[in-house]
């Protein structure tokens, strides 16, 4: 039986003001909740149901978080995924660190995402082609949103954001490559990309602003063979990413 | 004021059962009915508010499709989206007419696709990368389903689905090539795709399934720089055609 504070208290992670005035978040269902175990997250409480706790007996008991059961019914009904029949962790959320690219590195800049499934997505992308920093906009929808945590599928865990301004972020770079995809870019096929640099995504509906456009040294644009008007930007950002792997 | 006929109607063929029965389909929203519009589609009614009929008078007035007029509201309760303040169109099914691979050409075969989402995604891709029909196993979910056609960004119009028992399809195919993505294949970045042929994409869950895997004679893998787990099937067919493009 799930106590009416915890409870309560996991509804309040779902809104962006309660995360931050208590600095935490939720993790939902057991694939992501495995994953935060072997990562150096630390995790407040999980609200588990028994069966689920049984089979990771191993990896659940004797951790210095609170361990609270409740049923799938339960689960399913006070946290945000439709279903839920595993378990539910609260989390202490990382402080906002100032990131950059380092020699060998290329870093993501991500300008005004605003949808959660879409950012979750790109974390997910950047960990498979091992890109491991994300610099977000302030207008950057909240990295620890519920729906972007379960659409990195457990990246989140590998992955660092960090959020500031980037107008003023970018005009402190100097004498690196700063990708941006526009229409008038030049092919990422026969782009020569080098050892290191930022690679900047745009918004859903308008790309890159004009303020971060001025940053952008390096314009790049995936050749279109057909007729859609236009790539979500998970899928682009897929894309770049690929040649860019492939021709470093 | 829409009248009840057509708001029942608008609301049955949310359901994949009388989508088949009336043999009809919903388009919803400004940007998807004017693709439509433009297409060889067969509309039977468009359901609009006063000012999207004002504003798009040329393009509706004097076709032979019926015009109903509804408020914004009235648009939002009876469709799919979660709002909608211009149009709804009822539009005629095509007949699920075989496609193969003429030479010079790729064709997607989806195995067991299951969420509309990324169905819709990947018939956007397709179009983007200029690949025109694509073959769905039966199980395969349903290309007409609403969701699917909004996730297509007006791309229905101009990609074919051809729904078909896949192991009875493929075993008709001789000298072509079958790429599929397995863990095992060649690297797609070292692949030299040839002029034609089909590209497999498998389920969510599952990738390509046992009876389909035996037809795949090219086997082919996105490699992985990082560590997540796996990719979204909608991204990873969008970085194989990429491929597919540049080494064709």
């Amino acid at each position: 039986m799930l106590s009416k504070n915890v409870s309560k208290y996991i509804t309040a992670l779902q809104i962006k003001k309660y995360r931050q005035e208590n600095g935490a978040f939720l993790v939902e269902g057991a694939k992501s909740v495995i994953e935060l175990l072997y990562s150096d997250f630390k995790i407040e409480t999980i609200v588990t149901t028994p069966l689920f706790y049984e089979a990771n007996t191993k990896i659940l008991a004797n951790q210095d978080f609170k361990i609270e059961y409740a049923t799938a019914d339960e689960l399913s009904k006070v946290g945000s995924l439709q279903t839920n029949d595993s378990c539910i962790a609260i989390v202490k959320t990382k402080e906002n660190s100032f990131v950059c690219a380092s020699p060998q590195e290329f870093v993501l800049v991500l300008d005004d995402i605003r949808d959660p499934g879409n950012l979750g997505t790109i974390i997910r992308i950047a960990d498979w082609y091992g890109i491991k920093k994300i610099i977000c906009s302030e207008t950057t929808t909240d990295w620890y949103n519920p729906k972007v945590i379960s659409a990195t599928k457990g990246s989140f865990t590998r992955v660092s954001g960090f959020y500031t301004d980037l107008k003023q972020y970018l005009s402190n770079i100097t004498n690196t490559a700063v990708y941006g995809t526009f229409m008038s870019g030049q092919n990422v096929h026969e782009v020569t990309f080098g050892q290191s640099g930022y690679v900047v995504m745009g918004n859903e509906s308008n790309g890159i602003s004009a303020e971060v456009e001025a940053f952008v040294n390096q314009k790049i644009t995936i050749p279109r063979f057909g007729q859609a008007e236009s790539l979500n930007v998970g899928i682009a950002s897929a894309i770049i990413l690929d040649n860019l792997k492939r021709n470093t």
